[in-house]
């Protein structure tokens, strides 16, 4: 961390503030400059509050050098982590497919979605029983009925669950149908929730917010991982721009960006981010090949009677011809989506 | 809503989309084009789902005319809400001031700011005792000390109390001690807690998401609304640009954007957009100049010492400096600081 | 275009506003819903000004459903175009890779890098001789002896040459030299600049504005092909956006998205939005799996001596690892980076 | 300027980083913490081109701490500056209003609105003759003509003249006609032009990019005074962000911030950012109180019949009242539109 202070503070003034650094015991360097002096931070910075000692009398900014992140950083743990759910490794060199409705409507919904994906290849069934709505006129989802569909599809057709947990207190029930927890992106500062779950024993699918920098979904994740549940998966699914073509943009830079700065795996929801069924193929072509470690797609048997988000869901053959392409990227790109990776 | 079809489609297939239409209980006027046929919605449009309509087949794309919020929208409330906050009437002619701590950090830090602003003419006590924080090792607030200490400082000192409620089990109790509760910008589309605070009879504080676009803000106004808490209070306090000089572009053309759609009031929060206690004073003259009712901003008496946003807290002089200057803008706007607003 | 009249327009008012329209040359569908009414325009409506109407009385505003670029749109030119370059074919089953260094500084520089990226499979070298700079004191371009050594480089290696061209006057100069024009993405709105290279029988590559939407940037195509030339390429190279672990934001989605509205080919610069070289291989694997017809590439020998952009250079052997990967991925989604593509 | 070091470099390779660094001519400081070493460079750092050093090997990332821009810089010319432009002096105490059509139409439009401006108060008359457009099929203004038009309606009816120039060879004959060049928002970083305007001895109205950061403002305007220009005024017009109910988001908080960093003077576009008409008058107090130092506006007497940005054009009777209103809001904030500023 480097102090910067202002133009004209006097010897004293810099002895004073470089006193009370050391009072947060770290070790100072002062470098007095023609115009101004600045203060190297040396020793244990990121915990640190930058913003409080930008506060400070005779600072006049404060530059993070370390990542204020420590528990998801890569330093903490070198190797990228490979998270279990169900049969499937999540991370390493399997590609993982997510996939199923926005919203669970009925039975018959459901199952047809999820036979159809599993029997296609994917390894995780996505659904939606909680359903956080911009309108309050929207369908909000089917709550604990929902859930206990997604139980019985996980059953019948041998596919783990992925679904979203809106507040803190669903996270009980919900952790006790799911397989995996998802936290969406308008929940990703939501610290409640993120502390909710990070107390429980069940992988964690966290989405970016829509206008979160990369460093706040890490430090959303260390709040996660501070509370003891290190089974995070990170999910980039498009973040708000001035361009209107698409639903949001989606940034697949972030892929190599966050895997530079942590070994959690990464996955593409290509469906939020365009809005739009025709983009999704290109879009998850594109992720598997910018080093993605799976996808989250939205499938729908009649995407035109969909309750929610039928206008960016795949129909069933178009999930074929999805699984078709990743395949031949994936392998282009020394990967794959059909890994035997039983734990015994 | 206009619902344009996609090019080449069939007679049979526009009269087959209207047919569905007319199934939703509006009228549809058709219009054929050279190129595409465009069915024009008439009725009770409001609570349609535009998206659920752009899934189906032959439709390219949906155009909403009429607002998706109805209850906040202006047109079911013509004249300007004006809300009772003890002996304050929020909106109207008077510019109301909220001032005080970024966070509750003790008895003497609470009671000599309170003191201070009420005696310079504050109108409310603002103070966090929840404190929703980016990392997850800075501060977090005293939590119900906080509360307590908001409480006792309204007892004593003479002003109501706005304070942030950030999950929907708090409610009750923040409700217990506050006067108005606050949703802070990352809560802006945490549903749960919207509705929860929609069945209180309290006024809300609703701020603006970062990223959250003024029909977003409306919508989750209308979401406590819709549960029968009309007395809602709205605060732009600076979206996320790609301008780095200021923690957040205060986007000051919301108020007149905002008071177009809706009556109820629309406060500014100046000191978490700009970030530095500099650009405060101006931005708060140019609030009242542009037509908002209100201000919120954070105090500190040695905000070097404060425990979060220190940097953009105002000096004790620099508030008594601020209000003089609010004061001589407001009368030239035709609005005051000073009213004598008592109910009786 | 639908026109949406304020709300109390009365009957004789429609009128008006229908007459006006009427006047313009199209044919007009009348609307008169509860609140208001809705006029339907049918015809030429590509050339009407929007913003115009939307300043006439009775308009609330007015939306488009056409396109507003017309001669770059796929409708009047359904089939892809391909463009032809020297030998290479830009577009159809091509990948076209375009690489050199951000600056031309030396004879020595340039042909070593020319020389190598050549041999390792480039289709065409790039290189800056008038460079935009947001600093006054940075290196601008050796200019014409730039133009020069190009040209040299061209004749000596065997690779036609992409250079930019940032203002009018210099359209003559550059179109002697170069084989294809570049418009850089600060100049993408330069006007005089577009219909400057409009005039000229050469390709033209268009890379898109930093904050340009993919509307502008066609319009932007149209500029130029208005003017009788109609090989432009466009290019997407990042968008400014609130993030800052990369320069810009690479718009993957674009790729998609432009070709449905044009047949222009569309390439992927990855270096000027990354900004970091680590980066480039995975955005350029990206780029090719999205469906974009080719990419440019900075490329030095010895990135820490560049003149300009040396941290997204990619180093040599860098250059060759991306070729290698580029080609499997571009095998992934049937298409080629080593075409025999020469025209006899 | 701060050198930061990737991981594990050994004290040789930073010997040598420190050694390179020195023969740029200045003095290094460094600091070896526990994971990475951090060189504080001191001395004439602004025109050192940091982009390059993050080239360099071992370097991880260059963090810039003086602003990069010298000449336009507050330490270098520390009170205000002050531009004369006819009678009127633009800075200081004064409120410089600026008004006028969008294009030049016709003799008549133009002394119609120039007269009544006139009257009302307005010190400049501004008024396009060349028009950039977004489509090339909009109107693009009456060019040479339109120049004649403005400079009759300076001598009779008394207000001196700011109009664009959009193209460096365009520079000597709006030079010939204007008081004051115009830089459109879409040519901020068309370097030609800026070097071009920078060489006249005319006063340049320099407006902020779409998508300019304030520090890439101060830099377009070091390119202008770099060449000898000093007389810049700077103007914000609207910054492109996610937000579609205004045309753009008005940046008022970059005039306290832009007025830190330099002397120049700051004015406020509200006509282009608001995109309607009755978002202008709160827009323009809001423009007064927070500290500009003029205001250029759009005014029409049948903005129904503009040929371009007749929605957002003030009436007539609305410019009346928007200049009553300016200046009540400048007498609150201790200025004033009527100053005796002649120079004698």
């Amino acid at each position: 961390m480097n102090v910067i202070l202002k133009p004209h503070t006097t010897l004293e003034e810099i002895k004073w503030v470089e006193g009370r650094l050391r009072e947060l015991g770290v070790d100072v360097h002062v470098s007095v400059g023609k115009e101004r002096a600045i203060l190297g931070l040396v020793g244990e910075t990121a915990c640190l509050d930058d913003k409080k000692i930008a506060a400070w009398p005779h600072v006049e900014r404060v530059i993070r050098i370390q990542e204020p992140f420590k528990r998801v950083h890569r330093l903490s743990h070198p190797e990228d982590r490979i998270i279990q759910v169900g049969d499937q490794q999540i991370g390493g060199k399997n590609i993982t497919i997510m996939a199923g409705p926005c919203s669970v409507e009925s039975h018959d919904q459901l199952f047809t979605i999820a036979k159809h994906v599993k029997q296609h290849g994917a390894h995780l069934l996505r659904g939606g029983a909680y359903k956080p709505r911009t309108s309050p006129y929207s369908f909000s989802g089917l709550k604990e009925e929902g859930l206990q569909l997604l139980a019985e599809a996980r059953e019948e057709v041998g596919l783990p669950v992925v679904t979203e947990v809106t507040t803190p207190e669903l996270v009980p029930i919900v952790s006790q149908y799911a397989d995996v927890l998802q936290i969406g992106a308008r929940n990703m500062q939501n610290y409640g929730l993120l502390q909710a779950v990070g107390k429980v024993d069940k992988p964690v699918l966290l989405k970016r917010g829509l206008s979160a920098t990369i460093e706040e979904l890490l430090l959303a994740a260390e709040y996660i991982v501070a509370e003891g549940n290190e089974k995070v998966i990170l999910c980039e699914r498009g973040i708000r721009t001035f361009e209107t073509a698409t639903r949001n943009t989606l940034d697949l830079s972030a892929v190599p960006v966050i895997k530079r700065y942590t070994s959690l795996p990464v996955i593409i929801d290509p469906s939020h981010a365009a809005g739009k069924r025709d983009l999704v193929i290109p879009l998850v072509r594109a992720a598997i090949a910018v080093g993605a470690d799976g996808i989250i797609v939205e499938v729908h048997h009649h995407p035109e009677e969909a309750w929610s988000d039928g206008a960016q869901s795949l129909t069933l053959p178009m999930f074929d011809q999805m699984m078709e392409e990743a395949e031949r990227v994936a392998q282009a790109v020394g990967r794959t989506l059909h890994a035997t990776s039983m734990v015994r």
